[in-house]
């Protein structure tokens, strides 16, 4: 039932040396479809049949264009990337394996866009598999994507009874392909859901059954428009949107703690205004809300909407705000964190199976359990501890490839038990 | 012509130790009711009848009640207080000479609350004419109300040919007397104005024959209002007023500079909130906003407004603002400044009399000052120096004596002079 | 074994008559002294004995001294007041009974600086001991008192086999009392201690047997001082304490959360300045800081030192900063739970007895529970619940007096039960 | 002694075709250079040998070689571009004409690194003298170093008798090349300096014979730097730079105005930060601070020093403080302002010319007017008026060529005259 494991190592590879940025990973979706197509499956839906409703945050042409003309020339097939133009990335795979429970395993295939280490110590600049496309795979996804393959081929052999679904999300990165995905229908006979993420800062041989610490999250982009003029001749007659950006930074950390739980404010990226002596025009801050529970979240976001207003209004500036992603709080249910354990504690390389672990942040695999959840299914999020050198998100990220084999074994051996226990 | 020096002193000293504040010039208005009536003028218009229009600021009845109470106690006329029920004080005196110019001098008589030294080295304290009410005349308004009525004297004992009015005004450092005076109908028929100060860092001997720097002053209070709540157990059920306040003080002062001229913001006396545990509640700002124009200061004024507005809708509170005081900017006629210059040149006790000088501040003055220009006639605003040892509004603030005569000396011979040059 | 309940009541109201804020308990300290005597106690330590080290916000001897005066007139025994001179108030009670173990009561005996409501619906008013004094017990430290002196009797009264200590601690309000208490030496030999507290929300006949959500907190009170200036003649003169700490304020709220637990800030009152034309030379902070762990409050007040001296360096002021009271967290140990849980289960009054609950703030109990947990021993703090019409800190605040003897009962039993469990 | 009005025009569309920022006049200064050498002059100081010092902001060679390349490609001597290496650009041009004064001109010939404007509205579009650089002449500078060659050809030809010398400094737009430039040793003789710009709204025909409001001006860049941590998982790990910023920003704007004149402060370009979920590391402030007097714009500059120490110590970030460009403030003085009006008024198209008026921000020429002026000499800075579609800065900016020759006759006009009554 196991699958070859150098062939792992090897699509693995292949995916690190490709990685595209959310809603971009054209030859990503179009390499997936392909293996799918050799592994075999039942239904396989692309692109717009694989997301529904809104799509938050998604370039414009401009910005897509280079990457599918990249993907193009990266030999992937023309035919599945028209499938995705627009930006409308990702796949679900079906396997229809007679009676039995409907159970799906999500994965996220997105790049992160930022450098990839060059020196030698990096293992995939020293093997040559380093990133060839400017982004970078810091963040595991290379990895996901071979599970969700290796799952998909492993219960293909196996004695599986239901159906399986994987899901190939977009955009994680971004917390924006989480929610069309979810609301693309294909969730709502899902019965069983399992997510996972490589690492975490777990070691190789650890496996966290169910993380449960999920931050409700919303990215917001929010502009401020004033009215420049000269700093010395005419400071009066300008309407200084730094001010207001600055007014309104300074409230938003301010807003209140709250009783019931663990929130968060961040202004990670501001900017305003062009030259010393001009008074700025335009200001924008680039942050983001969280919160314990999705109410939580909503209060903290709430909060900071009067923060825009009343900074905008100080300085007599219009703005605006765009929510560039968000993702809901969720917990991980006891049942699947018990039936995960039972897998991983059976598997000779798991040295450590822990029920309950942290994750310190967000993600919006929340928005597939929520749905999952709703129509009184069950899910849960798995880590799958990798020894990696670079922390998340750095240059030098890497994950250690026996990983990738334990991980298949393990989802895939859940799948199965699912089977039996609600046959 | 000349008035006796040793009365001026005389009656200079007992203003000084009766000073009442802004509105509560009982005792005051009474004596200076009584005085007048000794000179006998033709015409005396007492409190509400030398008023009109809003008054800002008024205390209530609480705060008024025991200053009347004290007037009374001090020996002033019962009839006069009934006049000035509710805080109408002040008075304005008509002295009718036959054919001339209606020429008018506006003295302000109120004190300010605070106490006045006690050592010896005070000359009111060891001379034992320091203050009995608790308040103090720290500005020198004592010798404001002597001059006047030395002025009137007299003119009364000289050649004039024309009308003399002497405006007693009250609540002029809340800056909240001026408008109603001006708005009285009195000044309506004054083709010439002189406004005076003494002291102003000028020495005995000095006369300033035009102030010209008045800043245009708006003074208010404002208050945020939000909802208590327990700052341990319940922080996001509070609406933080300290918040609102301190996001309105920090943008108050980030007022931009306005090219057209001087302008000042500040936010002189502010406060909120109960206890340490307590989310605060309540909170205001008490300050002013000055301009080198009366446009310069409703600009600064119109951008507080949105400060405050905006502070308050950025912590969720109600606020409120009032304007408790105001007053135009406003230049002195060089025509006046001449006559008064050659009466001040023509004195032998004078030494120095410059034509052109700086207040460094806002005074109400400026309103009769606008009524008569804005009807085509002249006015001026002069400093009378006078050696002080305590800066004006200190617990040490004195005036040398000599400089009341030669202030009499001085305008009352400007008032002939205006009469001789426009008959 | 049970005490007179009628006595309790009414001994309660005669507290409740005399309410004295932190420090300045010196009527209720005599009469708790005398109440004591009655009963008949080994050992009796008073003022200065019950306490050790530095007291903080102790008020100066022009506040304790009206205090001290209005104690005598209402009939407190001179010679103890004489103990309490300085404001040393307080007491320790000790009851040997033979072997066993040494169980320790801690009831706190201050009132709250506020108005008590007046009008009938106010049980206090209507039955005639509203406070006397000006002052509230508007947080149930009357009953507390009642309370601790009623357990004293009824051990007295019982077959308990070993040493009761009961500590009367003042300050509790201010978080002042509760340090100087736990390192008077009392504490040492203490192997178990019970502390208490009526009401927090919790209904008549329910007990919380241990409150775990002590939030460790540090209250200081930080001036800044710069120098005065005209606001309109000379702004570039003065260094503006109000702008340093609005600045402080602002950041204060902005200090970051951290991710090991709830945190809290709060500038709960601040004020500054003189008048709307001077720039303001002073300004205060009156706040807390709190952390779910002594280590984050610390983190937090820390941050908030920082925040002091960038704002203050900001425009130029000084600053300084005294903490007036603090508390570390605490956890009421398992095993006294169950202890107190078995007592309460016991009685017939008890409708609901649960082990754990919030207080959702702070509590200086937890200078003598820690004191006690680090000496080996163990410790727990209940809520005997009781319907409180209005909130804790609000001029309605009530106890059903029914919870008095049920919380002697409750809390004299599980003494019982820890001598009959630990001999 | 007139100069050709066609070959004026030639020239300065030549010089239009070619603009290059601050330190970049490569291809400029070898042009001018060239022309200088046609016309003929006695001294010929080029780079390095005319100005002396430290410069600010001097671009690093990467910046530097693009220009110096292009420079090479459009056909500037490559001998002249050698003595240019590393940025010293500018020129200062000698004519000895026996007896006399010494009389300096200095205009300044650096462009603005813009886009201009492409549609045939605009002039320079239309007939096909658009910039050829990316860069763009939107101030004028490409007037400037037309007249001073003009004005060299125009004395070469004329009676006048003493010494010219023309200063084409580099680096107005960043104010970083007045102070090189003043130190360079060939100001020191110079008796009379007549420094000049075209535009600031004033119509063609008409001349400012003394610009006088020169602000002091200070352009600083300020870092922040703390630490990145993740805004979800781990807050506290973080020292945010960009709440410093904000601290800062808002306190920068907070700076007291000032009595003695007017000051200005502008954070005229801010960031920071890297993405949302990231605790920002890292934030700049690019701006000036101004005063009507070099000591108020040092009083607001040493303000804004302990705003940046004070935000930074707040949010224990580190800071760094570099100052990027400066110059004084000056007047104009009278005798100097007489002469120009003379040749003013003399000459036939000039429809006004007025003493005095007005900049409204800040130029480096103050640096060389300064320097004259401290070893006794006289300068004035005059304004030549011409029609100007768009405003100075902007993408349509361009002047009247009308005004080209007539500034070239006033000024050497005033030149002679200079000659004639200080002979």
């Amino acid at each position: 039932m196991s699958v070859d494991r150098d062939r792992l190592i090897e699509l693995r590879r292949e995916f690190h040396r490709h990685p595209e940025p959310a809603w971009r990973e054209f030859w990503t979706t179009a390499r997936i479809v392909e293996e799918l197509e050799t592994i075999g499956v039942d239904e396989l839906h692309v692109g717009r049949e694989a997301l529904a409703g809104e799509r938050l945050a998604v370039p414009d042409d401009d910005e897509l264009e280079p990457w599918m003309q990249r993907a193009r020339e990266a030999g992937a097939d023309p035919d599945v990337l028209g499938a995705l133009s627009g930006g409308w990335t990702g796949a679900v795979a079906v396997l229809e394996r007679g009676e039995g429970p409907t159970v799906g395993l999500r994965v996220d295939i997105d790049g992160l866009p930022r450098e990839e280490a060059t020196d030698d110590e990096h293992h995939p600049a020293r093997e040559g598999f380093r990133s060839e496309t400017g982004a970078m795979h810091a963040c595991g996804h290379d990895a996901h994507i071979t599970i969700g393959l290796g799952v998909i081929e492993a219960i293909k052999r196996s004695d599986f009874s239901g159906t399986l679904k994987i899901f190939f999300q977009p955009a994680e990165e971004t917390i924006g392909g989480g929610r069309p995905m979810a609301e693309s229908g294909h969730l709502d006979d899902v019965g069983y859901l399992f997510a996972l993420h490589i690492g975490l800062d777990y070691p190789t041989g650890e496996i966290v059954c169910g993380i449960d610490d999920f931050l409700a999250v919303t990215q917001f982009y929010t502009t401020f428009e004033g009215e420049p003029g000269h700093a010395g001749a005419r400071p009066e007659a300008g309407r200084n949107a730094v001010q207001a950006m600055v007014t309104a930074v300074s409230n938003l950390y301010g807003i209140e703690r709250h009783s019931e739980g663990p929130s968060r404010i961040n202004a990670g990226r501001v900017g305003g205004g062009t030259a010393t002596n001009i008074i700025p025009e335009e200001a924008f801050i680039h942050g983001e809300a969280r919160g314990a529970t999705t109410a939580i979240r909503d209060h903290v976001f709430e909060r900071a909407g009067a923060v825009f207003e009343g900074a905008a209004i100080s300085h007599d500036c219009e703005f605006d705000v765009t929510v560039e992603g968000e993702a809901p709080s969720a917990e991980s249910d006891a049942e699947l964190v018990e039936i995960i354990r039972e897998a991983a504690r059976s598997h000779p390389d798991v040295e450590r199976a822990t029920r309950r672990g942290e994750i310190g942040g967000s993600e919006d695999a929340t928005f597939l359990m929520q749905r999952v959840q709703n129509n009184g299914g069950l899910a849960t999020y798995l880590a799958v501890g990798t020894d990696h050198p670079g922390g998340h998100h750095t240059a030098t990220f890497d994950v250690d490839e026996e990983s990738l084999g334990l991980a298949v074994d393990v989802v895939s051996d859940a799948v199965e038990r699912v089977a039996v226990s609600q046959p």
